[in-house]
């Protein structure tokens, strides 16, 4: 078994509404000793590729993104959700729809810390409609760059966003997929 | 000279209205390989004491907060500007405004994560006015729980917020002091 889907039998809770509660690790409460692993893991997985950068969005994706990046000895650039008056200069900018917040955040990268010449690995910590990481692939796209692969903490197998990224011919890289989820009982996907 | 200093004035910027754009290597864009350095920094600077968990506050708090966590083998705990509906149960809150945004949110910290046994290391990216941190420790104190330290990456030396928090006796150990800053050029405080 994976380490995230031990992590998540172990620590998750299933909460109204389907919603997976990892605030004991992933979000809320960051347990860095096994977020190294973690790191390490995504590190492996993508050994073969040249990664240039990773690439988040504030908030919860920059924890797991920046473990990626302790161990890969890489950037980490994190998308902000508002544009604010200590980001100068131009911006890329993308809507972005959060399901869990019901709003739409024009999300921005401030267009000096992403090139042409940047292979980005895009890192969050959920994946589940995909909102967030076709927003941050839109936002790749602008710069010119290119989307070596995508890596989600937990992938809700069951809404979709996962699949269609792959669909579309992207390497999308989940730590757990979580294909069913009752009260009671979650259930991983095996390849 | 220290770490942060020689980082600041070979890679930041100062922008209108008093704004040090540090988005190189602190926020915005993360330099993994300069904050694993920081972290170690900051895990030697209290060597000496108990520390059971490190408190920040997102979203930029959170890099710097990840990188002490990782050097110190502890926990990190977040607070949320917003309370969310993923966060679930009672969350310790309190008010904190923004200078930088001109607004004031709730922030909150569930409370599980927090308890009466917990000995805090409270690390934000920046203390001007010093409303993070006051926030913060007020929340540590709902939970009864002791603030060991506060850490800032850069303070604001002439905006006081850290002078008035050690005035009332904490422990505050800034990786950089600026006490001056012009267009161009920026003076370091000087034990």
């Amino acid at each position: 078994m994976k380490k995230m889907e031990e992590k998540i039998l172990a620590e998750a809770a299933i909460l109204p509404g389907g919603v997976l509660k990892v605030g004991s690790f992933l979000n809320q409460q960051v347990d860095t000793v096994f977020m190294k692993e973690i790191g390490e893991e995504i590190r492996d997985l993508f050994r073969d590729e040249e990664i240039t950068k990773i690439l988040t969005i504030e908030s919860s994706g920059i924890p797991i993104a920046i473990s990626a990046g302790f161990a890969m000895g890489l950037p980490v650039v994190y998308a902000k959700k508002n544009k604010s008056s200590n980001i100068s200069g131009d911006c890329y900018s993308t809507p972005v729809k959060s399901f869990t917040h019901g709003d739409t955040n024009n999300v921005v990268v401030t267009k000096e810390y992403l090139s042409a010449d940047d292979r980005i690995l895009i890192v969050d910590d959920f994946l589940a409609h995909g909102s967030a990481l076709n927003g941050l692939i839109n936002i790749v796209g602008q710069a010119g760059a290119t989307v070596v692969g995508c890596v989600a903490a937990i992938e809700k197998g069951f809404q979709m966003g996962g699949d269609s990224l792959r669909a579309k011919g992207y390497r999308v890289e989940s730590l757990a997929i979580v294909d069913e989820m009752t009260d009671n009982e979650i259930t991983f996907r095996r390849d």
